[in-house]
């Protein structure tokens, strides 16, 4: 299928990954009925960040492969499993996919009184005092690395078989949820450079411009790991081919 | 198969959407285990929404397809998947099983002391004074057209491929999950005029006719969103074609 | 295999469900750190009754087929897929296994001083004074009958295809899932006399006998519910075995 | 493929055992956002030590068998499916990426100011005094070796038949979910040796020794019900294959 087809098929993933993601977690994480909180925590926005994967996969994975993120289409190219040529087109599109949805979101989130803008409105990633639990920037850093880096490697192994379409989106989709389900508290979880840039951008726009100034740790980080995770892999290639 | 007995499928499967999805709201959601909730919460919900498609699918997806909500057969006729002329007896099935299910739910949710019925009754849809976060009418319509495109586009793209008959299951059930885990603090999450349509008539006939008279709002948003998502993905219908 | 191999199998499959399902809610449907309550509420319960059938699918399900439950032998029985004749070895396997969990529940259970025996203990099923929400006998018959029957009646559509030997252990672990998400608050769920009768015995042996006293209606509804699914099924059977 | 890296592989799997389940109890199963504990209690935790075998099963089962674990690797020796001869070499790298995952949370855990070390730190396992829920030491045996016991006999049944490979993954990946479900409140749940011996480790260097102490008894439970689960299946074994 064409480049641009492929494009627009991630820039709808993407929105898809930044609306259901950060989106669950600025409505729905917290959720009072009465004086019980029943919203869906940190374990269902955990959730629905690995959803938002596991079903794109399904519905676009055989139009674009359905990375949905800068660092995991530069570390499948490391890996060379992806053409560079295509990395700067999937990566633009990714990113305005995820700008799209965080503007969606801040349109919704305001259709109730109860919402008020912050700093850490929509879900941004950040570090010290954009931190979740107050982590600092090396713990944040070292987290984001190696989450990445774990993220890619086993993307890296799951679709290095053959004949596992039906398994791929399922170990990926919840290798994200199981990624945030240890590292929210730590930088409220990115691994994904356009999720991380959709919200902070929009805050910027409204005035809210903390995140943004913390944006290139979400970019640097996650390029690094998914960057070393496709040089790592090579460890375990060749033998398999030989063997499969 | 006969389309009397495809419309039977959809009645007995819409009715299980209503009674799993809607009854696990109304009878679990919240649940006092002394002073401590244990109830199953938003997240719960939310899976127990997306079960119902899940098993569904499964258990009588060979024998109708298992629509079980009228704007998936709109957007699968409109994508040319489904026969527009077979939409009627589908969407009348789908809606008396809602109904059936709503009223079910009634008479187990009165066999308990502790059961009061109000406005809110039976997880109906609805927005501004009846939305479970106070969201506006038009966050409510934004919200569903754009749950209900992003449903179809998924529903159309894993149904596009050949041979997923475990994974469309699986993918489309988790969609619908998803969907719930970000959108219901704004409408109750329809995305299904006939989920919308039992726990509001229902409650009608019992004298809390709020949730009916926003009714409309369920069956038009769900199914514009639809019929969008319908004419959206024959974007990416023929070149896939022609490489599958 | 052998008869007798077989009914080892649903001993140690059915041991398995008791010991999982009601372990967990013995456990840890509720568990302080603190203040704070960490334990995992009825979805957690829910989840683990789920996982204890999908587990033992994958498991036994090639030896015995995987039933764990008196109402699946004899709904698939009525629906014309398993024998009668070998139906009373399977149920009294099944039994023995829940028994067998059951006691061993109390031995693990009473290691901490946190423990007091009652007649709600170990995860009883029951109406009215013993239902967790209230709920009164014929609620729970209604609910109990409903959600067997639907079971069944997912149960045989799973396996009514072929080659879904993947999506049968999922559909139908994720649906014992769903329906304690709708319906523990109503009697604990049972739709499964087994399940029912072991705590219900090793209560009684410890000197609370109510749970026993009530323990008929979960041999009588869950039984009745299957039997009239493995009938309903049958009005889609034919057709479908000519197009498959 | 070489010794050598199917080793490596599984140092990488069982680092990412301890560091997702481990690290997911640590940073994250209690965490207040203002007075809401929104944590992801038991129930996250319990879904993030299943997801970290469900993942890897799928990245590194073509290399090493995926067993990150020295009860797995017993237990599949003495039921005749792994060279006894590489048993060591797998057990002491499992053991290595343990630690190292231990250590790695650590510092990650001190990167805010609201961690303290102390005896229970970075979810070790342990009984009486260092139980979650103050359970003794016989109740902490019985359910290691009864847990490891019932993981093992359905390891053996998944990986008995042929061609699930998607279904194996996902199966023995949930039931390690669903044993923490059960068991977490007794002893943080181990039925895994190297999972026990890293955070068990780190701690002690770190000057808490508690945990070393009691680590006996997270060796002796979990080899004890692998290699009885071991022998146990062979009781199914012959005709099976005769079967199937």
């Amino acid at each position: 299928m064409s480049l641009m087809k492929r494009s627009v098929a991630e820039l709808v993933g993407t929105f898809w990954l930044v609306l259901g993601g950060c989106g669950s977690a600025a409505l729905a994480a917290v959720f009072m009925a009465g004086t019980n909180d029943i919203g869906i925590g940190l374990l269902g926005v955990s959730l629905a960040f690995g959803l938002t994967v596991l079903t794109m996969a399904y519905a676009i994975g055989h139009i674009s492969g359905c990375h949905l993120n800068p660092a995991v289409t530069l570390g499948l190219a490391v890996g060379g499993r992806f053409g560079f040529a295509e990395t700067p087109a999937y990566i633009v599109s990714q990113t305005l996919g995820a700008i799209l949805a965080a503007a969606l979101l801040l349109v919704i989130a305001t259709g109730t009184d109860g919402f008020s803008l912050g700093a850490n409105s929509l879900a941004v990633n950040g570090y010290g005092e954009l931190s979740p639990g107050g982590y600092s920037l090396m713990a944040g850093l070292i987290t984001e690395v190696v989450m990445t880096f774990m993220f890619l490697f086993i993307i890296l192994g799951v679709t290095d078989k053959r004949g596992t379409a039906v398994a791929g989106g399922l170990a990926i989709g919840l290798t994200l949820t199981l990624i945030h389900l240890i590292s929210i508290p730590v930088t409220n979880t990115s691994v994904n450079p356009a999720r991380s840039t959709g919200p902070a951008l929009v805050l910027a726009l409204s005035g809210e411009g903390k995140a943004l100034a913390q944006l290139w740790l979400f970019w640097v980080a996650p390029l690094l790991g998914a960057a070393l995770a496709g040089l790592a892999y090579r460890f375990f290639e060749q033998p398999h081919s030989a063997t499969a």
